[in-house]
């Protein structure tokens, strides 16, 4: 009954919501790069703003890098702390956005409406989904329906280095009975879905030095070394024929599947000549005899996100650069252990260098893989409450991507947290031209109403 | 007597020929930018009005890229060519400037007084000897000493596409008894040299596509194939491990040193050590088999010039980037035919490329080897010419770096070609603070004197 009016006033109050939503994705908060440093910050005290707007005591709380946002409702009944993220990836190669990535719209598709920003599913349009749900309920309600801790962190695009000191020093005020985390996609194209595994990850940039200044490659060429060539060599080197990872015990403390999950994960209907042919591939590049679904869900991977050295600019230039560099990352699983493993990997690359090349690293964070314990009640309360929201059976899934606030919740609060996210596999997150659909706004907001209603009611008799 | 008329000239006037050289210097003639498009212009403009000024009829002529300049002075006695080019390097990295490349200076050094530019030394330094040389001659003796036609073209640094049909369209009106080049070096610190091999040069771009948009290296990684590990691969493959490049039938028409030229070089006392030494490296990275100098002036190469993909800002981003990108070119030696390099070339990459992977190639020009003919009687007039100037025994050389015109001269025009410069090891061309000897230049003017004396003179008598 009180469900009811809240989920009613969700769908009149839409308008509104999306004009919210839009102020926000004006703001260009892109935390790896400093040149938005100011504009990070105005994001920060906007959300701080809004949860003023529903009565919630908020502020921003500094950090050596961008701020947290904090915010509290003491209420009756079980404590959930909610986590989302108010900074965006960057936006180049900014010529293949169709328009601006801080002019959001409301794009007419074949596929639906939807709304097409940076940081319109990743991950301002999923918290919003949240944030929306509560503001609902408490126009109904005049309150919100239990004790809500909020947090909103700046650093969750460029490594977090801020986090792991902020949820030590304030542990006792975040920690909570659970956490819920919006900052997943669904199953396929309506399948809400709780993910329940998450890959690690390892960040790493290095640069590789040979000659004191760029050369010319006609006086030099044939007697001088290449950092580019020393470069391609290695990152040649870190995967086997097989597509196996090269890098020394590295797959220590990767599980193999159990059985129990490869079966309900059978069950899903994954086709991977879909998930491949929506982005123009049609063959796994990956360990070739693990299935897509592990190998994306699964299985850890090497891979070299941006490398760059020499000349790149128009026409041609005959340098033999002094310098090459590249950003590689791993994605973990299982009990992969992130420091083992970068210091594998950078003694396995240094035993490479030829002579005359010196290398530097520069350490891009490290997060383990996480795995949530779905023995806790509120997993299937949670999944249950969402089921007469869609249309197809609410699911536990795996995430092939980093939610490295999963694993520090659990290890430096005690707390499970519910991964629940309306975002779908052609959002673009990290690309050009990303978007959320309206219906995932619109549905996500009605989403979080009926779990915050199951979470409270059940959670609270339980209590 | 004549000579030495000249050569006080040449003294009495060199703060006035370094203001002109200065002025010059202040164009950022880049011609691989189009950005600079205008600022080429202006350089071949600055070119006639110097001709002008010492009574040449030159003009600017259009062609689909930068404009040739040509002048002619018609007068008694052989024919001479004089080439330069008046477009320079692009200048990045520009941090690695102590100050702006195009603000030129002159600056005290340890080894003496230098020119610090862009294009100090590459090549307006140089091939402005040659027009002070040839305006002493005029204030001296009231004209030039000879026929003189100069020809000065502004896209030498990015592949001179407009050469090869302008050359061919006005083969009459430039053909010559010889042409003189100045844009190559000295040997060492004080021989001066006239290089009679010259590598070729092939260029090519690369585009390496994937996935049809930026991923996710989370939801994406492990399944879907990354370019740049492509890319990777296939430049970890163009060498062997005896560094020898694996092109098919690449040393077709490479030939072994003459065991003649082979002494000589042996008698220039070069030391590798301090060659590369100069530069921060010690071990020769080519062909092991070779010697260093035959490594840079006999033995073709293959080098990766520039490389990107990914992101390459600050911070990090885990893309997995839909496009990997590289420039790649080739030194070529003796009767290595380019065009069938650049086939066998493409052809090799391609077969190397996985399912889903795409290439487009991007031409950056084509020119063989060339290997002047010694016995015209030109080059022991020039070589005995430049003997009083210098302290050490004027030499013949070899050179790794490309100057097509040479090759273009004698395949259309039938022109041979004496290239004597004035450049020095560390003047730092392609690379940050390029500089130009403030000796080489007022030494370079002097010894031009004595060349077009000692070919007028003789060739006259000869004619």
């Amino acid at each position: 009954m009180s469900l009811d009016a809240v989920l009613s006033r969700i769908d009149a109050d839409l308008p509104h919501a999306l004009d919210r939503l839009m102020t926000l994705l004006r703001i260009p908060s892109i935390s790896t790069d400093p040149a938005y440093r100011s504009e990070c910050a105005r994001a920060a005290d906007w959300v701080v703003q809004d949860l003023h707007s529903m009565g919630v005591q908020a502020e921003t709380r500094a950090t050596p890098g961008h701020p947290m946002v904090v915010g509290h409702h003491r209420g009756d009944g079980p404590h959930l702390l909610f986590y989302g993220h108010y900074d965006v990836q960057p936006v180049d190669p900014l010529n293949l956005w169709a328009r601006d990535p801080f002019d959001p719209v409301i794009e007419e598709t074949p596929k639906g409406r939807v709304i097409r920003a940076r940081g319109a599913g990743d991950d301002k349009g999923q918290f919003m989904t949240f944030l929306e749900a509560c503001r609902a309920w408490k126009a109904v309600h005049g309150s919100l329906p239990c004790n809500i801790t909020f947090l909103f962190e700046g650093e969750e695009e460029s490594g977090s280095p801020s986090l792991v000191p902020f949820l030590t020093d304030n542990a006792d005020e975040l920690r909570a009975d659970i956490a819920l985390i919006c900052d997943t996609a669904m199953f396929g194209d309506g399948t809400p879905a709780i993910v329940t595994m998450l890959r690690g990850l390892l960040g790493e940039e290095l640069t590789i030095r040979g000659p004191s200044r760029d050369l010319h490659s006609g006086y030099y060429g044939g007697a001088a070394i290449n950092p580019i060539r020393v470069l391609a060599r290695i990152i040649a080197g870190l995967h086997d024929d097989m597509g196996r990872i090269t890098v020394p015990d590295f797959y220590d403390g990767v599980p193999e599947l159990p059985q129990q999950l490869r079966d309900q994960w059978q069950g899903l209907g994954f086709d991977p000549e879909v998930f491949l042919g929506d982005v123009g591939l049609s063959v796994p590049a990956g360990e070739q005899d693990r299935s897509v679904l592990e190998q994306v869900w699964a299985r850890p991977t090497c891979e070299v996100n941006g490398i760059w050295g020499g000349y790149s600019g128009d026409g041609f230039k005959t340098v033999l650069p002094a310098e090459a560099h590249a950003k590689i990352s791993f994605r973990l699983v299982g009990t992969q252990d992130p420091h083992a493993i970068r210091k594998a990997f950078r003694a396995m690359v240094e035993t490479q260098l030829p002579a005359d090349c010196t290398i530097e690293w520069h350490d891009h964070g490290a997060s383990p893989a996480s795995r949530m314990s779905i023995d806790n009640p509120a997993f299937e309360l949670a999944r249950a409450a969402l089921a007469p929201e869609w249309p197809e059976t609410p699911a536990y899934i795996g995430a092939g991507g980093s939610i490295p606030i999963a694993g520090h919740f659990k290890e430096l609060l005690g707390m499970d947290s519910i991964l629940l996210g309306f975002g779908k596999d052609d959002d673009q997150i990290h690309s050009p031209n990303e978007k959320y659909d309206l219906s995932s706004f619109h549905k996500g907001i009605r989403s979080w109403a009926r779990v915050l209603d199951a979470l409270t009611r059940d959670m609270t008799r339980d209590a």
